[in-house]
């Protein structure tokens, strides 16, 4: 039978570890690389109703994007939401693996897997990290806006008119808008990321770059069912899900 | 005649030096301090533009929020958004004085005034920094958003919902999120800030708190004709005015 | 009912948590605050085959004098041991608090109580950080390691012969060799402590102090019944017990 | 027409970017790259006086060996002297580049034309940074130090007797008295450096070398006029001259 | 005749200095290069002691494992050991040479020669550091306990009994504990060495690793008379011994 | 008889601990405190020619102003001067105290005796770390600088002229140029250091003052001389002198 471990190592054929960041924590994060598998539930995040739903499934493994310990605890209680999550998982016996920078980095991971829903071609990463995805694309900034909308199936967008036509267009998921003079320098007009700060904004403006942000996980979660696919079709015995109690918790008014 | 001295001490006793963070920068950032002063243009930032306007209009100072300088530049050049303004400025002889986070904090600040805009009764401080405001009001979540949207003359919004109605508000502008224990050990169900990232919303969701992000302009702007108005009534010599080419360059779509 | 609140609330009136080293990490470490307590086990370690007796008794809390967690884990898996004594908890419903430096400073604490045993008279607090006892009794060196070897039950001593009788000792439960200057300081011809490594005999030597290395458990664990009892006292309605399965694994041949 | 770019990678090829040490600041540190240039004033500092030079004769551009920008400003004021320097360049559209300690190790730079100067042969690179020159010459100490103060204009020089005749000399313009151990390993008898301290000049007098200080101003200075010259040849269409304003501020009495 | 610098090379080749450890001090520690030499004394410690005894001797030098300085000292004074060591020295014109963390590393070194006393056969490196050695025997635990007693002359020893026979045996003469991890990675079942603290003890006992500490000069003064021996032979004029003062200050009880 | 620590006593009572920056290195350096004493040298300097003339004259103590050690030393060797000067103490039994920045600060100290030489009158204190000293003469910069070389018996001086007639002065002997500012914020037209470097001078330049670099010896010794005559008044069975050797090694040309 499949244990953790397998699970663990196919997956990092998908997201080689050399690929994250120096600060980044990815990998076995909880439970046991001997233990057997039979049901694993796939997520952005290990938050803990994502930890709830794989219990109440009987899942013995967590696949998440986001790690599941970030900055190491001190203690393991029911006062922190990382604890709860620990718990939670050590109560069911289950695991809990994640690729993070690793996955954002990697050839059809969550930068690529961004760059094709977005329709852009002849896509090539950019940066000192290997972090950021870019390509070409034809339309007005209102034009892609409503595109980047429904095909990422935002509630809604901010950004900011770099006064330009949309046509060499940079991705990055999450909070990527610190690799902003990278995408200038690699003679974007566009930019699409998340979690984008007033100065940053206000950067983008002066650089004249149109920079979207279309949410964390509008940006990241198109690789969940990606990532649940590839692991069924390599474990074909084992019940592979993603999770449906997880959706963006922020709403636009 | 009055000097730039004389209105970096008068603002100064609305925003006391001892009260910014350690790491912020404020006072007198460009210029001199005995230069004489017929001409003031007030903003929230010292962006270009804003710089621009000052030159045109014949003014000899800028009194801002935001610090013409927040990292110490090695060069004052056309690359970059700091040397682009500092040499504007230099250029026209216009002086530059901010009060950033003494402002926020200060009685009469920008935290005041944006809980006394939103209609906060009993308003108090909360927080290690004192830069925290709380204050009571009555309303649905919806209703509240709806109230911060007009009177903030907001575009959109971007909240959670922490699932309880409205009574106890805390307010930071600006990127205050990472205050955002303290305002859960201080009894509120409710945080108006800005610049909320993916985590904090999560954060706040498991926390029961309905966090609430309208813009980082729109949180700190009203302190802008306030500021103007009580430097205008200390020195009715002088004509101070509020910058008339700075907006948010944010939008929502 | 009595909560794991109300136990760990009793245990910081014995040990205050503002007597602890900065660096330490103490009070509830693992479970939550609010939960039911009916049965707890009390030894000075809360590895992995306490929390197995902890479970297999049915225990809602361990009470320990080290920490469970003492340099904060990226992850807490099977190939730790604090990893494992987590699981178990977490798996268990289990919550664990510790007293630690706190304990081994606080009046009545592991210092006072190896002071006690080994018959010392007018003891009193010495050193910077008030964490060593010393007090007087008359020996000769040979009698004095064979009163340690009994009243503590040592299998063996090391110890270096500062040439002097026994008169004036200090005492430090665990390992704390390092404070051997301010021993010297305190006029002190002898020092029990623990983990006494290569150097700190011949510095001993040198400053001819007898310094005795009795064993990290066999000098710190008499506050283990001490610390039963007197949450025993307070909870009477409780089940209180030293567990069973915890002694030195160290031998001497 | 030539720009500021022009003459900053023209200057970068004499004094080349990667031969600067880590700390030091060089380049474009005022201005912008795209300007016109017609006049070019050269000096060693970028001081007030300086800076008013260029502004009164129309220049656009000074080249200075010693960076506008040391120490990062927090402010750019009356009050500081560089603060000055950068407001006199901005009010009159002036850019500033120099070439720092890339100048000091360049082939042809401070150090080599100071060797040459004084009339020294065979001279090779010494030291960890490629910075120190030595080379040959022979004379009585007395003979060298009339000869450099007549070479290098010196009001007067301060200098250690290290006991031995004039044979083997290093040469570092500026402060290089730090490289005195690497100097000695060198096997060189005589060092000639600038604004040398008092354990300094003992531990030359005990290493047995000839340690003359023989004025920053004066060791560095040489590289002035060439500096001009190579400029001059290189854009014969701009006018290129020596700051009449700048020498050195020390005097002897 | 035979220089100090002369037996500091010979040292060298024996104990290679870019086999040192970064934090370590090793070479000529006391006195001068080119002074003659006809007598060395050679012990595992620079001990007030055996400077003694090497003036009494008439030695000019002294070869030790452990350096004469450690933490470098802010003053030579009668309060300290090393102060005292020192003085000793200088006031004999003895210099001293060292080899320790280059000479635990170095093939025929401290750890081989204890590889060696002990009979393991196949002996090879692991670790990061170069510095353990691991080789192979067949005993049951107290066999081998009886063994290392007997071979090393230990007095006593402390182990932990990991639960297995003793056949793949790692060594590290002194304070070797914190590679405990490399051990188990190499696939030992038993680990030699010194200065074993409480929680090493159970973290072997949890590897399953039987840990026996044997003590710190027990473990490497094996070296001391091999050091002797070959300094001997490669200078036969120079009357070389071992310090007859020096053994072990600590004792079993 | 009077031992070394019965001096070190004394001279902290002219120069208390208390007083000495946080970097400093003061009090016994060298030695033993219960040695008896009954010859004193007294120098600026601990140099080898001291250490020299100390043990040539039978002394068992030198007194110096500049620590013996001041940065820690990794050995005591031939090869560097602080191990030439330890080596000389210790083989002839000589013990060493020096008062540094707690002399300077002291009253009666350093920088209170220079203004005295200079004929400075109404001396206070001034700036931060209760250093430098400030008092009041009326002389043209020609004629202090005469007065100055006179009565300190400098071969030459190095001075910026500021621009001003000498009113108010600062002094601080050795290295203190680094205090210009509170020497400027005090008011004082004129300050009187030594170790002046390019750009301090230039400082003084811009600021307008008069910065004048007397020497590091010739603005230090003048202490040396009443260190000598208070040891001796307290001590008069002690035969204490100045140390003949000693004298700035660095010449003008």
């Amino acid at each position: 039978m499949a244990t953790v471990n397998d699970i663990l190592e196919f997956v990092e054929t998908l997201a080689p570890r050399e690929m994250k960041m120096d600060w980044d924590n990815v990998g076995l994060l909880c439970g046991g690389k001997n233990r057997p598998v039979t049901k694993i539930l796939v997520a952005l995040d290990p938050f803990e109703h994502v930890c709830k739903e794989a219990a109440d499934w009987g899942a013995e493994l967590i696949v998440t994007h986001h790690p599941l310990i970030f900055s190491a605890p001190r203690e393991v209680t029911d006062e922190t939401s990382v604890g709860r999550s620990i718990q939670l998982l050590c109560a069911n016996g289950i695991s809990a693996i994640n690729a993070h920078t690793n996955l954002d980095c990697a050839p059809g991971g969550v930068n690529e897997k961004l760059a094709q829903v977005l329709g852009l071609e002849d896509v090539e990463v950019i940066g000192r990290e290997n972090l950021i995805r870019c390509g070409n694309t034809q339309a007005t900034l209102p034009e892609f806006l409503s595109h980047i909308k429904k095909t990422l199936g935002c509630q809604g967008l901010r950004y900011v008119d770099g006064g330009k036509p949309v046509s060499k267009v940079a991705v990055g998921g999450g909070s990527c808008a610190s690799a902003l003079m990278e995408v200038y320098d690699a003679g974007c007009d566009t930019f699409v990321t998340a979690d984008v700060k007033y100065n940053q904004f206000w950067d983008a403006k002066e650089l004249g770059i149109n920079l979207i942000d279309a949410g964390h996980f509008q940006t990241e979660n198109p690789i969940v069912p990606v990532l649940t696919e590839k692991i069924q079709a390599a474990f074909p015995e084992i019940q592979v899900k993603v999770a449906e109690s997880h959706a963006d918790c922020m709403k636009f008014y």
